[in-house]
C-alpha cells in the first residue's frame, strides 16, 4: 500500500521524537517542503526552543491578507513504552487503518495536513493573493514561554500583519471537523493561604483552626456563579485544586491552609472582577487570608466572519457536516496569537488519544483533514 | 546545700535517661525504697515495657480499702541537648529554685514525693488500715498498650481491689495543687474519605469535585454543637486536624479528599451517638464517603466523694489553697485504672514545661506535693 502524501508525510514527523522541548528536526523538515514552494524562513530559536517563521508572499507582493499555519512540532512523553500497543514513534496504520504513534493527533498530522495542502495549493495558485505564513514551535506541550508567546512578542515589534490564523490543535470529538475552537477561556491560577493559629486538639480554645474557618467560605466559592457565560463561552468555572493543611499529628490543629484553585473564565468576567469577588467573600467570613494570583491566559474569541466561514464552509464541503464553534477545554497557543488582533480558529483531527499511550488517529481524517486546509486556503487565498 | 529527701530522690530519678520505653532502673530505685517500707513487689515486664505492681497491707492483713499511687518513670525525648540551659539528665536547682531536667515536671519529680510520702506514712502509721499500692509503668508517653493498660487487665483478671487512685500527672497549672484533674475527656479520632471522580479543571463537567462537594459538610461539622456538657465537662468538641487532597498539579481535580478529626467528648455523648451523628450530616450532603473510626479513650469521671475530699483537703490544709477540679486536658493512664470502678484524681506539679526544653518545676513544690501526698494517706488510710 502506498501512502498518500499527508501520510508519508506524518510518518517521518512522527519518527523523529520530538518530546518537548527538543524539535528532533521536524522544523527543519518543514523548512525544506515550504522553501521548496517559495516561502522565506526565519528559524528563531530562543533559549533551548527551536521555532520558525516562514512567509510565502502571492501576487500582490506582501500586500494584502495574511493566513498563517500555527502548530508545535514537540510531543509529551510516551510514558511506559511497554504499555503501547506499536512503539510510539514507529509511526505505522493498523488493521483498523488508525495512523499510530505519539504526535499522530497532537498535532504532527496537522503539521503534515498542512503542509500537503499548502504544496497543492501554491501549485495551482502560485500567484494567490495575500500571504500564507507558518508560526511553528517546539515547546508548546512544556512551559510555553519560549515558543509562540515569545515568536508573537518578535512579530508584534516589527508591525507583522496576521489576519487569519489556523491553529492545527486537535479540535475534533468523534469525527474529524465537527469541532473547532473560536476562541478559549481564560486562566486565572490561585494559591490561597488562610491563617490560624496552631494548637492541641484537646485545647481549642487556645487554637483558632483555619480548616474550620475556612470551610464556609470555601463551600460558598464553591456554589458561586461567577457569570452566565455567553452565546460563545460556557459560564466562568472555578475548582480548587489542591487543599492541605495539617502537621501529620492527630492531635494537633494546623496553623495554616493551603488552597490552590483556579477560575476557568469566560469573556463575561475579568481577572480583576474575580479577584475582588473572591476577596469579598473571604473577608465576609473574616478570614485571615492571603492569595498569590496567576493570570495564565485572558481569553479571546473569534465571532463569526471570513476565518470561520471559510473553514465552516471547507468543513462542510469536504465532509458533509455542519461544524460547531467551540471555546470550551484547556488553554492553548491560539491565546498568544489572538493579542495581535488575529481571527484564530483551531482546527485538527479527533482529540480522543491524546497525551494517552497508544495515541492514534484515523488515516483517512489526515487526509480529510488537508482537504478542509486547502479548500480554506482557496477560500480566503485564491 | 543539702537536698530534701524528696529532691534528693528526683535528682536520683532524672539522672537515669529512661527515654520511653527505656526504664533505665528507675524502677529499681523505687521498688528497693518501697520493699525496705515492707511492701510486696510484683515486676511485670510486658514485651519491651517494664512495669511494677507493689502492695503494702496493713493492719487489717489487706482488707479494707485500697489507695494506689500510680505513674510513669519514662519520659520523652529532650530535643536538641544544645538547646537546653542545663544538660537535661544533669537534674541541678538553678538560680531561681528551679529543679532542671527532663521529667523534673512530667513526672519524676511525682514519683520521689510519693515515695517519700510513702516512706513518711508508713514510719509513722506501721499498722495504718487498708492498703498502700503503687502501679507503675515506663510506657505512658508511647504507645501505651503495654503500660498501664496491661497491667490494669491483669488485675481485672485476678479481682485486684483497686479504690482510690491518685495519678501523679502535672496537673497544677499556676501553683502546685491550683487544679486537680478528676476525669478525663474521651477521645475519639476518625479518617473520612470523600470520593469524587478525578478530571481536568478545564472539564469540570466531566469531574466530580471532593474538596467542593465537601466543603458545605465540613462546614457543618465544624458549627454543630454536639453537646452542653455538664457539670464536671466542658462540652464536647470537634477538629479536623488534617485535610489533604490534590494531587499537586494545578490542573487536575482530585479524585478523593482526606480529612482527619478528632472528638474529645464529654459523658453527656458516646461514642456511637457522634458516629451517627457525622454519618448523618455526610449523608444529608450527598456526599460518598468512607470513615475509620478509632476510639483511644472512653470519658471518665470522679464525683467528689472520699477520694477528692481528702485530696482538696490536703491541698488546703498544705498550701492554703481551695483546689479546682477539671476534666480539661489530654487524655491520661487514669482512663485505664478508671475501668476498674476506681476513684481516680491525677494531682501534680505545675505542668507549664512539660515536653519542652528547660523542663523544670519549683523545687519547693515537691517538698509541698509530697506534704499533699502524706496528708492525703493520713486521711484515708491512717
Amino acid at each position: 500500500m502506498s501512502l498518500s502524501p499527508t501520510l508519508a508525510l506524518a510518518c517521518e514527523l512522527i519518527r523523529r521524537p520530538s518530546v518537548t522541548p527538543v524539535d528532533a528536526d521536524c522544523q527543519q523538515l518543514m523548512m525544506q517542503r515550504l522553501a521548496a514552494c517559495g516561502f522565506d524562513l526565519e528559524p528563531m530559536r530562543i533559549e533551548e526552543v527551536d521555532n520558525f517563521w516562514a512567509r510565502r508572499a502571492g501576487r500582490d507582493g506582501g500586500a494584502g491578507p495574511v493566513l498563517c499555519f500555527a502548530g508545535h512540532t514537540d510531543v509529551v512523553p510516551t510514558g511506559p513504552e511497554q504499555a503501547w500497543q506499536h512503539l510510539p514513534f514507529d509511526a505505522l496504520i493498523d488493521a483498523n487503518g488508525m495512523l499510530c504513534g505519539r504526535g499522530a493527533a497532537d498535532m504532527k498530522g496537522s503539521l503534515a495536513a498542512m503542509i500537503i495542502a499548502t504544496e497543492r495549493f501554491v501549485a495551482e495558485h502560485p500567484d494567490h493573493r495575500g500571504s500564507i505564513a507558518y508560526l511553528i514551535t517546539s515547546d508548546e506541550e512544556g512551559p510555553a514561554q519560549h515558543g509562540t508567546k515569545a515568536v508573537v512578542e518578535r512579530l508584534r515589534a516589527r508591525n507583522e500583519r496576521l489576519d487569519w490564523c489556523i491553529v492545527g490543535e486537535p479540535s475534533s470529538t468523534t469525527l474529524v471537523g465537527d469541532v473547532v475552537k473560536n476562541g478559549r477561556r481564560g486562566s486565572l491560577g490561585a494559591v490561597l493561604r488562610v491563617r490560624g493559629v496552631q494548637g492541641h486538639v484537646a485545647y481549642p480554645h487556645l487554637a483558632k483552626n483555619p480548616i474550620h474557618l475556612a470551610a464556609p467560605a470555601l463551600a460558598e466559592l464553591a456554589a458561586e456563579h461567577w457569570d452566565d457565560g455567553n452565546a460563545f463561552f460556557p459560564p466562568t468555572s472555578f475548582q480548587i485544586s489542591n487543599i492541605n493543611g495539617g502537621t501529620g499529628a492527630t492531635n494537633v490543629i494546623p496553623g495554616e491552609l493551603v488552597v490552590v484553585f483556579n477560575f476557568r473564565f469566560s469573556t463575561e468576567s475579568t481577572p480583576e472582577g474575580l479577584q475582588q469577588r473572591v476577596a469579598a467573600i473571604l473577608d465576609k467570613h473574616g478570614l485571615d487570608w492571603h492569595v498569590d494570583w496567576a493570570l495564565s491566559g485572558l481569553p479571546f474569541l473569534t465571532e463569526p466572519g471570513e476565518l470561520l466561514d471559510a473553514v465552516a464552509a471547507s468543513i462542510q464541503a469536504v465532509t458533509g457536516r455542519k461544524t460547531q464553534p467551540s471555546t470550551s477545554g484547556g488553554t492553548s497557543d491560539g491565546r498568544f496569537i489572538a493579542t495581535l488582533g488575529t481571527q484564530v480558529v483551531e482546527l485538527g483531527p479527533v482529540n480522543a488519544t491524546i497525551h494517552q499511550v497508544n495515541e492514534r488517529v484515523l488515516a483517512s481524517d489526515l487526509d480529510l483533514l488537508s482537504e478542509i486546509y486547502y479548500q480554506t486556503l482557496v477560500r480566503l487565498l485564491a
